[in-house]
């Protein structure tokens, strides 16, 4: 069992190692690896229009996510947000519940859609879980990230339309 | 006739105008229509990498175009652009020049791809011009722009690759 709140200040210290260790990897998002712990917290808790995280009973965290507009201005009414989930969590439906917490939050903060921009194509499991979870893919990057393992891989673009 | 050259401080009394009546219509960018000439002044000149201008032979500033990495790090090697263009420098090939030149750049400055988030689907010319650039249309995203005339139209990503 697990819940999903608003991150507060006091969670940074659990949430930035489950970060560091996601963005270190290099396989799956486009922070550099090499970013120190006040670039992330810029981009995950700074930047964003809101933060959640995922607690299992214990109130240990879980896995977290991030909202905000994709584009200014004309294209605000588009949401992108970013999800990571602890390793040991994996499997256990928390990046599905995490998104769907999203997509509902998105709707209420009155974005239209949302919209993932760089989704690296050969991080399957993810790809087919947005599927899953009502994401197309619209769009194909042609070695738009440098994977730490495979070099140039293909990145994709994925949207879901939120509201008709 | 005209030269690009690189954008210099005392250019902006000139460059801001262009820009400000280019966002106010609300029909090609996605910067607010009522944005201030600081929110202006930071998206084109101080969070790029570099931004360019074109001057006609006489020294006025015909079009201006900025060069910035589309994403951090691991996808910091696709570059994005912005080109504007004067309502009276139409029609002389003036964004044409700014792409290729910015191409070039691109190139020179270690990037391999250009990458355009956001080509409003109506704005026809450009995403013609762009296409005989050597851009493709990569991605259509459903109603991301509010165009504010036409109420929400579709926007494409469009993508180039500049080196092998």
């Amino acid at each position: 069992m697990h819940t999903i709140r608003k991150y507060q200040a006091p969670d940074w210290p659990s949430v930035w190692p489950i970060l560091h260790s996601t963005f270190l990897t290099g396989d799956t998002y486009s922070f550099d690896p090499e970013s120190t712990e006040a670039d992330i917290h810029k981009a995950w808790i700074e930047l964003p229009a809101a933060t959640f995280v995922a607690c299992s009973d214990n109130g240990s965290i879980l896995g977290t996510y991030f909202i905000k507009p994709n584009q200014p201005g004309l294209g605000a009414h588009v949401c992108n947000c970013g999800y990571v989930v602890t390793p040991e969590a994996q499997g256990q439906g928390i990046a599905s519940s995490l998104c769907e917490h999203s997509q509902a939050e998105a709707v209420s903060m009155g974005f239209r859609s949302m919209q993932f921009n760089l989704v690296v194509s050969t991080n399957e499991r993810a790809v087919r879980l947005w599927q899953k979870l009502g994401f197309s893919i619209v769009g194909q990057l042609t070695g738009a990230f440098r994977h730490q393992r495979l070099g140039f891989v293909d990145a994709l673009v994925m949207f879901k339309q939120l509201t008709p």
